[in-house]
């Protein structure tokens, strides 16, 4: 069940109109005039509300007074190629916000498929929303599609914290890269099923900061190593989350 | 693409008659009279062999000399109370086995569902058929159901190692629990979305070797709880596989 209510511009005080899908689940919840409940703006921000009068499809919420702010004091951003397979991309988008990643991008590689549709990348951004919601993540993970290999290349150079480049050949394992490393921001970098071509790798160990890294003993699909990756990096974070403001719904 | 194809039944300079489903694959995968292929028996034997004259809709094969033996040197025993979604049942099985799980067990609690059907169980492990074969694993785990909550505890009472309860209010947390004992055995416990009961909990502790574990400072679905313990888990039981005989299809 859905912990709160999403609605991106949020002030105490204010009325505002849910759209069709958050109204929807309104239902679904029974939640119904005069109901209290939960509403987030996806920044961090948690605000008590209540339902108004019935106004058609699109429920109107009056927010009150704002309860917490939940921004997580690590970044996790997992760049996976795009893969071919909707299917799993939606898989390892819910469980990557469930796990807390803080930033999801998808790029495209040599061996990925040519191209994601703008309708991918929608239906994409209300997975984020719905796990966000179902998980109480009041922080929503930024989603970033790249169709150009320069220019995820020029983005990651520019982005603080490690890239790990996630590769079966690599020496150093990324636990014990984890454990040397006193990591508040990185970068997880997962090729596509054929892997990166050498050129890529070429240009990926070209970038600041980046270290290649070994996951396991065998090989894990693409979208498995993602979230292998995620959640070995998570509970290295993990210990940063604890002095957030306490989750106030667990 | 599959590894290998399975049989249960192989031994050097015998000729094996494939299931339907496993004919159908090897067409898949254009493998016809004279392709050579690889045969697993699902208890870690790995095989050569090569595939004779067509007989209709089950292809005969011949097994040639024994290429390897694949026996993990650890034991990872998930065990997951079953989820009404049968989708997430599905998609955790594959993650499970493609991340080294050798035990998958499912389990009736007081808030899970009351029963699993033959034919999810029967789904469930062509699941497994298909994951080991794709990720190259030639040790099948075991999958059990236990649709008796007490002969599911009597079960646990009997295996050996650690028998590790995730609880979202336990004190310790499972990496510092890993990190503490040197295990090559454990058991991972994973209760149904509405937790474990009060009365469920005791009976768990009062089995010998458990620790209740705190996985993160999130609430994680059911099935994402189960992933991110296997995780975990496995990057610490993957030290011991690296003594493994070389996995040679990497």
């Amino acid at each position: 069940m859905a912990r709160f209510s999403y609605h991106p511009q949020l002030q105490a005080g204010t009325t505002v109109r849910l759209s069709r899908e958050e109204s929807c689940h309104l239902k679904a919840q029974r939640l119904y005039p005069g109901s209290p409940l939960f509403l987030s703006d996806g920044k961090g921000r948690v605000f008590r509300g209540t339902v108004q009068q019935d106004d058609g499809r699109e429920k109107l919420v009056t927010v009150e007074e704002q309860l917490s702010m939940q921004v997580p004091p690590y970044r996790l951003r997992v760049c996976q190629a795009i893969l071919h397979n909707q299917a799993r991309m939606d898989w390892l988008v819910e469980k990557l916000v469930e796990l807390g990643a803080t930033e999801i991008c998808f790029f495209i590689a040599h061996h990925s498929v040519p191209d994601i549709s703008h309708r991918k990348i929608r239906r994409l951004e209300r997975i984020v929303v719905e796990a966000c919601k179902q998980s109480g993540r009041a922080f929503f993970p930024t989603l970033r599609s790249f169709l150009e290999w320069e220019i995820f290349k020029e983005f990651l150079a520019n982005e603080n914290g490690l890239v790990l480049v996630c590769e079966p050949a690599a020496s150093a394992t990324l636990t014990e890269t984890l454990r040397e490393e006193k990591i508040s921001e990185c970068s997880l970098l997962i090729g596509p099923e054929g892997d990166f071509t050498d050129r890529e790798k070429t240009e990926l160990g070209n970038i600041n900061r980046s270290v290649f890294v070994k996951l396991t003993n065998t090989v894990l699909r693409s979208e498995t190593a993602a979230l292998y990756a995620a959640c070995l990096t998570m509970s290295f974070l993990e210990k940063m989350d604890e002095d957030c403001p306490e989750n106030f719904w667990l």
